[in-house]
């Protein structure tokens, strides 16, 4: 249901999750009314009761990805941002880093501008039409200089599920250091940093975890040391002219969004007690009701992995004839359904998925998508290449 | 009144304003519960409800700073994030920068660090122990390749406040540029960006704003271009491999914080309606008030400019005998009285005070903050004075 009460299909949860659970806007609610004070800068109450809320996210964020010190997870403000931390607080000249053909713009582009500027060596192992990467080609990529692994959990675009423990194995064996970008599978796939060999974990709040805009984060493993992305205030060794090497407050610089993290904290609670991998069951089911149905229409081509095959709830498709953002428009002023049209900021992804012209209409599901739902946008769809005389 | 209805007194508005506004609380409830799909990135009616949020925000903040275009806000979380990309993505190696002795580290640490690694010369200007600034030792300062000079508007530690239209006024005499650390300031002393002559201007939003955490931005001014302290997805141009040239998309990488920027946007409203004119002359009385308190103890010694002098709502201090940090615990456990103590991240403003060696404790006055709120906090100090037998 939207605002006015009518009937409202939400399929863009790969942007961003929506509705939330009713305990997230609770306590970002009761936060701000009576505990929003600045975590870490003061001893008063109010200011310790900040800090506890930090802290209590820290503790349940590190409980589902199986993170030893909840202290190893720096807040950001989003998945780019953490995901700027860890390549830019990482990467010194001459490194080399290896990457895919579907990580998103904010693994790219943060690479281009360090290959522009302080001067390092990337090398994108192409993935099938799919988005499957085989984990050979990551090891015939590695040179002496490599440094860094960068992958995402699961393609923004195609929902592919990428070999991340496998890589982390091989990163391991080369001693080179693996940076997860989990902006599609934190809470929705499980995650266990050190079985996985995972260095560095950027994550969202706000799409699989449930929580608000405004809130992500980065693990990064004790044996790594970054340069932070911001230098400040951190409410400790404020008479040091550096950044405190004390964590989180090296890479937590200013002020925290204490309300958000009240919020994201009950999305992870939530998390936790659904599971990651009953999450992902029942968004995988949906999203083979999507395949099928999509599938069965003649003139749209779905991208990604098959019928059957592992993937995240995210189903993008072309239909023949019909532009993806006049197919978006369509479903938004005719019946409600909200997907997200475009190039969805990963050009290397639609070039592998044979899509650069054109761009892919995405829907994409999340815990609370129901299969009326799903049945319902795919019965749109039909009506629109009937309509089309498609 | 506290969550458990006991009376409280709040006098750390210098860190974090509380309450809010009724309507910045609803505006984020709203916001979480029907519009906070992604802005900018999809065009459905949520996602476009979304980009509205945005857009209004920033055009009441322009109304507030007199920015004639809106688009030249970027938002950033924090105050410490939108000073690193002001300070960051404007510096060149071999730049000279003008900066005083009473910034907060969120300036003097990003300026640390570029003067180890890219190589750059700061000056830091010296002022009294009252916080006052000559504009005089600035002009003595400047170099032939001095690029930038950084103040801040109001000492976040002694209250005073700074010439900004003076030192405007010679930075574009010398083709300078000027940066002014708002955080003490925004919402609560009239700016003026073009009058001022301000080419960067650094804001928190949940200070005088009364927004809430995690929000926050920088003016930056259009004949300006900065690198971009953070590369990833913007939802514009994703085929090109550098950061978009139009604005704001250039400096906000990654998914904003729709909620927090509701509230931050009915903030900012409240603060136009009052004018910051009036919030400071109501603040500026309080201040008085507690100036003329403390200084009737003997045992204490009050930080920044005197009795009848122009002054943020910030009263630093410290008694005789009692270490701050016992003071604020006392105030805090017997007296119900939120204040903060310590070093307050300026570790140059401590030695120009000449509090290096004890920190100071500090109370900060707000919109809601009555007179009967001071005078109890007075009658406590008076108390603990008395029971210290100082």
């Amino acid at each position: 249901m939207n605002r006015e009460g009518q009937p409202f299909i939400y399929l863009d949860h790969a942007a961003t999750s929506w509705p939330k659970p009713p305990e997230v806007t609770e306590a970002i609610v009761q936060a701000t009314l009576h505990d929003a004070a600045n975590p870490g800068r003061g001893s008063h109450a109010m200011a310790v009761r900040a800090s506890r809320i930090l802290f209590e996210t820290r503790k349940q964020l590190a409980k589902l990805f199986r993170i030893k010190n909840p202290n190893d997870i720096a807040f950001a403000s989003n998945t780019t941002m953490a995901l700027n931390m860890a390549i830019k607080g990482w990467l010194k000249p001459g490194d080399h880093v290896i990457a895919t053909t579907v990580e998103h713009n904010s693994v790219r582009r943060p690479l281009y501008y360090l290959e522009q500027t302080i001067g390092i060596e990337v090398s994108y192992i192409e993935s099938d039409l799919t988005g499957k990467l085989k984990v050979d080609d990551v090891r015939a990529a590695i040179r002496p200089h490599t440094t860094l692994i960068i992958m995402n959990h699961s393609s923004n675009l195609l929902g592919t599920i990428m070999p991340v423990a496998e890589v982390g194995e091989l990163a391991r064996k080369h001693g080179i250091k693996l940076l997860v970008d989990a902006a599609q599978s934190a809470g929705i796939l499980p995650i266990d940093v050190e079985a996985m060999g995972i260095d560095m974990l950027a994550f969202p709040g706000h799409k699989g975890l449930l929580g608000p805009q405004g809130t992500g984060g980065l693990y990064i493993s004790p044996d790594m040391e970054l340069e932070p992305l911001l230098h400040g205030g951190t409410g400790s060794q404020s008479e040091a002219l550096h950044q405190p090497h004390v964590r989180p407050d090296r890479y937590e610089a200013g002020t925290q969004n204490t309300p958000g993290l009240a919020g994201l904290q009950m999305g992870v609670r939530h998390v936790l007690k659904e599971t990651a991998a009953s999450i992902h069951a029942k968004e995988w089911a949906l999203s083979q009701r999507l395949l099928e149905g999509l599938k069965s229409l003649k003139p749209v081509q779905t991208l990604g992995p098959g019928i059957g095959e592992e993937r995240t709830g995210i189903v993008a498709f072309n239909v023949e004839g019909i532009d993806p953002s006049e197919l978006s428009f369509i479903l938004d002023q005719h019946y409600n359904i909200a997907v997200r049209a475009g190039f969805h900021c990963t050009p290397m992804a639609h070039a592998t998925a044979g899509t650069s012209a054109t761009g892919a209409v995405r829907a994409s599901v999340g815990i609370y998508t129901t299969t009326d739902e799903v049945d319902a946008f795919l019965d749109a769809i039909k009506e629109i290449t009937e309509q089309y005389g498609i």
